[in-house]
């Protein structure tokens, strides 16, 4: 995993951004100790020690930039987010319209959890681990989501656009889910596929005929 | 949280179910002290003697119906498989449409989410705690959603069933974890305002005018 080297700005509770360089792949090594440790072991079987071990220094480094084991954590989980956003916007430039930017979106969602499959483990696992990791990453997913649609508004119909981003955010996270259970690996044909699959549905609904007219709210 | 006296060809790992009523009663209470203490301090936090002094039992009973720790937390994921299971047949019963069916299933998820909002941190915890028990819980809940829809099949648009499900499994887990974040409680009224607004994206598509017919897979 590539690991962001956030600037001052982004305020990450019990983390001290190193100021160099070199400060920052030691960092990294850390991070990455960890990552793997937490993602075979689990959170609370590693320690501190372990991870200092693993990356290769001295266990007073770690306290130069984490306060504790969930610091590190929280980090991983902030990195995903901040990795995810970029894979994202980088993949979803060239495209025109809504319809395929949300393709090419759940697309790279798929893919993603294929390379990191144990990245449902350190997000959905930040439930366990720190509650409040756990819902600034989803809160803060939505938050920008609804951002960012909030300029197609008219493309969308007409419900609250907070539905229509926790709808979307549940999707891709199962379907990708579902690919990690079933594949070990997915071709680009199949992925694309699947994807058209995921956007027939987005965009005709779920049932053949129009079941019934929705009820206006009063 | 109640608990389901599973019958003998349940064979959930780890699990000696009890012979006796007495018995049962016993393994409900070392049940309900795992839950809370497994969804306040946590799985790794909270040992064995936590959870027989909780429960008022000795430890030994523990063990009676319980190999490890890793078992007692299966088998609260199964029963939480097997209450959702069972409210959502009871909810769903009078239903005469899909449509009444799918809009109440979220319904009642939405309501499981709001009394249960640890349910998240038990369910989705497990990928750290044990993979085999999340990815049971998964693949377990997609097969049945699965069969039952394949009565109905002619209803559904034309893409393979299992891309369905799990995108209205993605849907009603993220709608209803939307709703732990940002409702108290919610209203029977604002429940099904909400469940209505879903419906209207399941039904009618994200997009209010078809932005491109699907290519045809060759």
């Amino acid at each position: 995993m590539e690991y962001i080297f956030f600037d001052e700005n982004s305020n990450i509770k019990g983390i001290n951004l190193p100021k160099s360089q070199v400060g920052f792949e030691k960092m990294c090594k850390l991070c990455s100790a960890a990552e793997t440790l937490f993602s075979t072991k689990g959170f609370y079987e590693t320690s501190i020690i372990d991870i200092s071990k693993k990356a290769r220094t001295a266990v007073g480094t770690f306290y130069t930039y984490f306060k504790n084991k969930t610091a590190i954590y929280n980090y991983l989980v902030k990195n995903y987010y901040a990795i995810i956003h970029r894979q994202l916007a980088q993949k979803t430039s060239h495209c025109v319209t809504r319809y395929e930017m949300e393709k090419e979106g759940i697309k790279e969602f798929i893919r993603f959890g294929q390379k990191n499959p144990h990245c449902y483990k350190i997000i959905w696992g930040s439930s366990h681990v720190d509650p409040e990791i756990f819902e600034d990453y989803y809160t803060n997913f939505a938050q920008g989501y609804i951002s960012s649609l909030k300029k197609y508004q008219n493309i969308y119909i007409d419900v609250d656009l907070s539905n229509i981003v926790w709808c979307l955010m549940g999707v891709s996270s199962f379907i990708a889910l579902k690919v990690v259970f079933t594949h070990k690996s997915i071709s680009e044909q199949k992925l694309d596929q699947l994807a058209d699959d995921i956007m027939h549905i987005l965009t005709e609904g779920i049932f053949k005929h129009k079941p019934k007219q929705r009820k206006k709210d009063p």
